[in-house]
């Protein structure tokens, strides 16, 4: 048996930064993190597009990106930590009902200053030759139930980043102020205690005050604490749902296919739309289909957020299937960018969303003497630091957070029960 | 292969009760009920507490508790159906915190018009002489955590019905109107379609537009219909995350104990809170331990809402446990009521909340052609009339429902999109 200070479960980007954040104001305190992984991000952080956007309708949202963002370049450029990051911006291809029902979205974000510009459709066609311009009224399409694109929106605050660096950035600097981290190291369950102790079977009963003392790992080891942090993203129900506590997410799959042949290079290398000449992270009107550009390896990565048809549920290695680009997402598209014609993916993996699908914002609260970071909803990478900050600002008690950049945040925002009610229209 | 209007999955209140509703206003249309039990309400209904209140803090849970139980009083008064109606009234047992804690919702329900009494102390144990009377301090009491009672606040509008004849009520009613109801039918799936099927393995493609349009039985049959209502409670994610979609409800095995002994006679008898001459249904200080009045068997029922602790999980066949009851609840009944020392349960049995672990308030929405009502989150029983109209109103197109008395309701109130938001904090 040992004892900590602090334990906290998961070294994904959720539970690196916040422990981080919590050893960096509490220097003195014991901290360890425990991954059933063997090395840092192992779990869906690894699995991730590897994306970032500050594109989002709802303000909760859009200050925890913005500020995380910000704090990534912060690192890169000032501190000279390499996260690979491009800001080759995200594109929305919108057709003329698409843009009717974002309108309002884009209106707000314009009025909170967001950095965006919207293209017209001859322009973007100018700009993306390899867009296919077909008319209303186009049998296949109108078949297939697709629209034609009449406009572009790009946000420029938004880009790509390499997240392996990012959680060994984590992670190196929590472990330089001491911290430690033990992998291989897997936690199956959080045990529960009473306050005060009786002695008698079955505790704590009904009727007794109840706290998380500490986890007991794989191998029977217990290891206590005076505070339990449970970053394990889609893992998580696993975890609190014994102990009656629900994580508020759902697991859902979600697959990168990677692409990289000559015929795509036109489309890869498309020249107007940032200063690395390369493609933007760009979405397609319909059912979440997506590709952004692995810039340093002249790749296209095609993913897709799809939503009713994709079961909630939790894999422990989930796989991507090959079916799901050939038999599915290639149809739409090739109809939109006919470049991708017979292209086979070279590679492919799979991971998973922790899906709030409710409101698609984190949560970060406190139950039971347990700090819980998660619900990333497929954004987690990109507000990752502000969660560890706001998990930390939560262990020492603070009513309100200090993101990077000095705005500050009200730690209840995005708890249980003193939610800040909005809700995210802008998911992909 | 057979086609309705409305497939309705679930023969327990909340299914039978939209079904009754939507084929009220809409006599020409087939429904059918699919349950996989061998009669009505044998999932989580009939293992009910079988008890209802007014007494909740949000106006959302009032007005549809409310305005179900106006609708049991008609129709044991008016049309002669006996429900086993009994108007015990509900009785919270308050130390000085949880009296503190509670006094501002128990003020907003005063103002509200809601039927109730204070008792202080002294009348409290004049009209309750079981209950024990320690003071602050009392060693084994302060050990437990257990804090003195220091008043009783009884609703009045709240007591007893009989589960069982609510739902062959709603499901003779329905039959009466030509409704179908097909027992010892499973439903595996829904079924998903494109809106226009191109024959392509697979679909709905992700770009495909999608809805529900029908289920597949546990025989392989397939019935299809305009419209899908689920309404299986405790089981409603094994059918809604296949599809991606969320049941917004966890899980949550609850137990009742029956005790007949004549110990408990006296406290059974109380006098002075009803005109039945019975105890109310009483709520002790901590842990969410109660007993009600089974009040035609002379009997107790005693049970528990406990939270932290209790495994969210979904099981087909709960069982209760009667380590529970000797181990656990025990020691709080006999700490607070003497009378019950020694006494054994005659009967148990165990069922499952659906609960909504976020706002405690029950869900009805539609999504992709499939009507949700659910999470009743164990107090599904008692609004069951009211939920049955909304999804009604929600099938036909209305924005307001209008509840049983003449109240009108707004049918998103309890969507997930436009949900309105308010959170329960009267929970047993």
């Amino acid at each position: 048996m040992s004892r900590y200070d602090v334990v906290v479960v998961g070294a994904g980007v959720f539970g690196l930064a916040t422990a981080y954040y919590i050893k960096k104001e509490n220097p003195k305190s014991r901290i360890v993190v425990l991954d059933k992984f063997g090395g840092p991000g192992q779990g869906n952080s690894a699995k991730s597009a590897g994306a970032f956007r500050n594109i989002f309708a709802s303000e909760t949202n859009f200050l925890l990106a913005d500020s995380t963002i910000d704090f990534f370049a912060h690192v890169q450029g000032k501190l000279g930590h390499d996260l690979g990051l491009s800001f080759h911006g995200y594109l929305w291809l919108l057709t003329e009902t698409g843009y009717r029902n974002q309108k309002e979205s884009f209106s707000l974000m314009e009025r909170r200053g967001v950095s965006m510009r919207t293209f017209e459709k001859e322009d973007l066609h100018k700009r993306m030759p390899d867009l296919a311009d077909f008319e209303k009224g186009d049998e296949e399409a109108e078949l297939m139930g697709l629209e034609p694109v009449e406009r572009g929106v790009q946000g420029l605050k938004c880009g790509s980043l390499d997240v392996d660096r990012l959680v060994r950035f984590y992670e190196a600097e929590f472990k330089k102020l001491g911290g430690e981290v033990h992998y291989n190291t897997l936690v199956k369950r959080l045990v529960l205690k009473p306050t005060r102790e009786l002695g008698l079977p079955r505790e704590p009963l009904v009727w007794q005050d109840a706290y998380v003392a500490g986890v007991e790992t794989a191998r029977g080891e217990e290891v206590y604490a005076d505070k339990v942090v449970v970053a394990v993203g889609a893992w998580a129900n696993t975890l609190l749902n014994p102990i009656g506590l629900d994580a508020f997410m759902r697991p859902k799959k979600r697959q990168i296919f990677i692409l990289k042949d000559p015929k795509l290079r036109n489309l890869f290398r498309a020249k107007s739309f940032n200063k690395e000449g390369v493609v933007p992270f760009t979405i397609l009107p319909k059912g979440g289909v997506f590709f952004k550009p692995e810039v340093y390896e002249e790749a296209l990565w095609v993913g897709c957020a799809d939503n009713i048809g994709r079961a909630f549920e939790l894999e422990d290695d989930p796989q991507p299937e090959l079916s799901y680009y050939t038999g599915n997402l290639y149809y739409e598209l090739v109809r939109y960018f006919p470049c991708f014609k017979d292209v086979q993916p070279i590679n492919m993996f799979a991971g998973q969303y922790a899906l709030n699908s409710i409101d698609k914002i984190p949560y970060v609260f406190e139950e039971a003497n347990m700090i819980y970071v998660g619900a990333g909803s497929g954004s987690g990478v990109m507000k990752c630091d502000a969660l560890g900050r706001i998990a930390a600002a939560l262990y020492s008690g603070e009513k309100e957070a200090i993101l990077y950049g000095g705005q500050t945040f009200k730690v209840s925002n995005i708890s249980v029960k003193e939610r800040k009610i909005e809700k995210e229209t802008f998911v992909i």
